[in-house]
């Protein structure tokens, strides 16, 4: 590979990872492992709906990249609400809740990979959000609003390692409706952080 | 996936992963992506010419699979012998070590996924190791020992959150030889932990 097989680009990264994974794990490895599969599943199938593309899953881990930034978020909502209508068939203690990060910014890519600073921070928000959650960017926010209605609430601001100048961060306000045959519908509000 | 499709089984994992990754990557993105990719390429070659699996391979880290604890052990070798040649020819601020851990252990195999313990494991060694180094259990030394010479310190014990028994972790002396013609040869010796 040489610098020719590299390109920088703008993308959106979508992190998810499952909440409690290890307590889950030590609890029951089998269980864990068939709702990890079949929940990857679910996401693969809803990204790719969603003209995302996953590009890598290890663990209790999945990154997928969108070239649109209100599909990565229309993409997580309809994750999470899938995912807690399969929950709620679950036990409490079996269920798998995932974290989900959503950040625009610059990456590295090479070949279908993709490195960098982009990355890291989708990483850093997903480690952030609450399990059942998602955690996006002020530039996730600022391209979404626009062209979708979202209720947001501010968790204040992160600086990284390496990094010049903070990140602003947002919680996307939860509008789970219970049973089963609820649609993922996203309230009609004014955001708060303004 | 249903739960004839998972087995348990016992196998040699080998985590490996570049120490330094975030401070490289800050400071010239694009020569650490290929860097990074040419030294996986090497790990990956030289995992399959010693009877391993690469398991996946995500950003910095690469994982595989042997049968043989000892072929793992030999690999791990090899592969920090080839990147410290490899890093030579680059300015000291270039070099990209990596740590790896070798731990043998019980997994859950899905499809060609595996998880659990004896994962998680090998990736805490693998924190554990030297940038460049080798560090294995307890379990792999107990298999390797009859089969190979190998020189190791102890590092004590490490308590795993959730493990009712601490790992007992083991350092492989370095031999590494100075100049590309050298080979990868182990130094007889008694090792210390006795």
């Amino acid at each position: 590979m040489t610098k020719n097989d590299i390109k920088k680009k703008w993308t959106t990264v979508f992190s998810a990872d499952a909440a409690g994974y290890s307590r889950l794990m030590c609890q029951d490895e089998i269980t864990t492992v068939i709702t990890l599969t079949t929940y990857r599943t679910i996401m693969t199938d809803l990204v790719e709906a969603h003209q995302g593309r996953v590009v890598d899953d290890v663990g209790d881990n999945l990154m997928a990249e969108f070239h649109c930034a209100a599909d990565a978020v229309t993409c997580a909502l309809a994750v999470q609400q899938k995912l807690h209508d399969e929950n709620t068939n679950q036990p409490e203690d079996k269920q798998m809740r995932f974290r989900i990060g959503i950040n625009y910014g610059d990456v590295i890519a090479a070949g279908k990979r993709i490195y960098g600073t982009g990355v890291n921070i989708a990483a850093r928000l997903e480690s952030m959000a609450d399990p059942g959650g998602i955690c996006i960017s002020r530039e996730v926010l600022e391209r979404v609003k626009p062209r979708m209605p979202l209720q947001v609430e501010s968790m204040g601001q992160y600086r990284m390692k390496n990094m010049c100048r903070p990140i602003d961060l947002y919680r996307i306000v939860p509008t789970h409706q219970e049973g089963p045959e609820t649609k993922t519908e996203i309230q009609h509000s004014h955001h708060k952080e303004d």
